[in-house]
């Protein structure tokens, strides 16, 4: 019997695996301890309090997260030390002011203009660091650009309210590697970017902090060598692109959607769910014959989902309807009205739009979203 | 001056144009009535009850969803006369029968272990369509496959409580097309297979409906003939995948996503804004040159929108941010903590995920999701 009650499910479900995703913690945690950084893991993927509560109880005490709106939620659930990774939106200096009145607060500069805002409206102490690009090319000074790093630095510290914490780099080009050995380059190139930023800077600013924290370099690097600190996020979770970079191994995977089946079309070997890209989001993979994949369908067991059914795979995803190829082999397994379990490509963005989510052993978990959407539809199923 | 308050906007906001919303109503209304068919609009696209209050105001009395969730809200806000158009999710039944109790409710089947579930949990009539696939190759029987259709019908009719009301189809294959040609093609083919399958089962059924309606085909086709019902849904906002494979204009675009400047880097000719996956989902097209790109840059004025500026676009997007591409020509026009405004590519995608709304005109837009977090958010920040 499974643990969860599969007849309470009527609508696509995130099933989160607990004990997985407090092996994954474990191992995290262990990690940073055995090379004496600070761990700073990525509230983003789960957006969840009761999965911060996981953290908690494994020791940690401050957190990352994507906006200040995620900020504010987590703060609210007792969290006081948080760094928003995002460079500063400037429309949203209220926000920054009415969070660090209460919590510790770090948040990221990159041009004079952000640093502009803060001296304007700063009316509480803050930490900043810059925010340093590394080779991701989305935000971020470029690591070698001493010149303008310097100069930014420097306006900085003359900003009354402003605590200059160091340099933070996220090098998100590694969820684009293809092996192990492409994520364990990317890391060691930031990392070293890292240590001669923080080398050049050391005499001037000796207690600066360098930060960097992708899921795979995270996973999968051993040398942390003058890093103090790492953010990963996904890793508790896991998900099919990490999987299929090599970032993790099947059994880290601590999250799965239930399907429910609304057709079978055997003459197509395809399988209508109700499960689309309003629960999974859009994110894809190939596969080796360079077909775009959207997830793969796994078997429910009493301990835990299985491995991955071969030539089983959601082909495409419309706004509520996923199109999903079943083997023959497989095809006598499912019924219309069954569920169907799906193992996500992407777990932050199917977390980020997927209103009902519970554990493998059928508690509820609210996260900032899910829990206006659960509430509401709660309401509106009266 | 802008007639919504630019100012106020410190998060990503879609914004609605409620007059090129009404105009495409209008014209939608008037096809309607030219060719004698019966408009049930789908209201999955914007899944707001102030948009269908536009709806109304037009003189429309009946509408399709795409999920019994969507049917209760809608239901709730004054609706009762709703299809929905999704096969039969066995799991809902009670929501069926709630529905069932208060309005008249249509739904769909295309097997016999549906119609075993309506035998088994009918509470109150319902009208019941049998999806027919006319190429699209999602849900439903094959059109020509009238043994199997026959079959289905016949049992069908023998269900208490089931009122048989037509063939339904949904002719999505026409959203893939490349031009206004190939659109008109899929039309004629599922028309012509629709219109094959009345005349087959006239004399056993004469007040059988068929229904059809994807957006590309319902804003290009002329030729209605046979059809009782068109249901389509996205033409209200449309986007820049109906404008790229033809079935509308560029003034016929009703929405716009504004987001704020995080970050520029001139060197790259990259502008970061906040509005990412969890903003826009993940639907992309390709230009000419084979890139992918998830939306187009416009310049606000005070009546609206102007045309999408030249080779400015979205390249990437990841959780909270997006990279856009600037021109040289244009790069002066914009400042961090500007807004920069975003035309979308699947706009019924985009709304679903975005929390926050307001129509051109600044009145804040609640959707069936967005009514639920926007009180969230209100609530996170006190």
């Amino acid at each position: 019997m499974l643990k969860f009650e599969e007849e309470n499910i009527d609508t696509p479900t995130l099933i989160v695996d607990q004990r997985v995703c407090q092996r994954n913690i474990q191992r995290m945690v262990k990690k940073a301890e055995d090379h004496h950084v600070h761990l700073r893991p990525h509230f983003k993927t789960h957006q969840s309090a009761v999965v911060g509560g996981w953290y908690k109880a494994a020791g940690i005490r401050s957190i990352t997260v994507s906006s200040l709106d995620m900020a504010t939620y987590f703060s609210q659930h007792g969290w006081d030390d948080i760094t928003v990774a995002f460079s500063l939106n400037m429309r949203e200096m209220d926000k920054v002011n009415n969070l660090a009145a209460k919590i510790s607060l770090n948040i990221l500069v990159e041009s004079t203009a952000h640093i502009g805002a803060l001296e304007k409206a700063l009316v509480f102490p803050v930490g900043v660091f810059v925010k340093i690009d590394t080779g991701y090319h989305r935000t971020g000074i470029e690591a070698g650009d001493i010149e303008r790093i310097n100069q930014l630095a420097n306006t900085l510290i003359t900003v009354d309210k402003v605590r200059f914490k160091g340099f933070l780099a996220h090098a998100g080009h590694s969820y684009q590697a293809s092996s192990r050995e492409e994520i364990l380059a990317i890391h060691e190139d930031t990392r070293s970017k890292m240590v001669k930023l923080k080398s050049y800077f050391n005499d001037l600013y000796p207690d600066l902090i360098i930060s960097i924290g992708d899921t795979p370099s995270m996973s999968l690097a051993e040398n942390f060598q003058g890093v103090d600190e790492i953010r990963p996020g996904n890793f508790i979770y896991y998900d099919l692109a990490q999987k299929g970079i090599g970032s993790c191994q099947w059994e880290d995977i601590a999250v799965v959607v239930a399907c429910p089946i609304v057709a079978q079309h055997k003459e197509r070997g395809e399988i209508i769910i109700y499960g689309g890209a309003v629960h999974f989001s859009k994110d894809s993979l190939k596969d080796s014959h360079g077909h775009n994949y959207f997830g793969r369908v796994v078997t429910m067991g009493v301990e835990g989902w299985g491995q991955p059914l071969p030539d089983c795979y959601v082909k495409s995803l419309s706004q509520e309807h996923g199109i999903v190829k079943i083997s023959p082999t497989f095809w006598e397994n499912f019924q219309v009205g069954d569920l169907m379990y799906i193992v996500p490509v992407h777990s932050c963005l199917t977390v980020d739009v997927i209103p009902a989510m519970i554990t493998f052993e059928g508690q509820e978990i609210d996260t900032m979203k899910a829990l206006a959407l659960n509430r509401h539809y709660e309401d509106i199923k009266e």
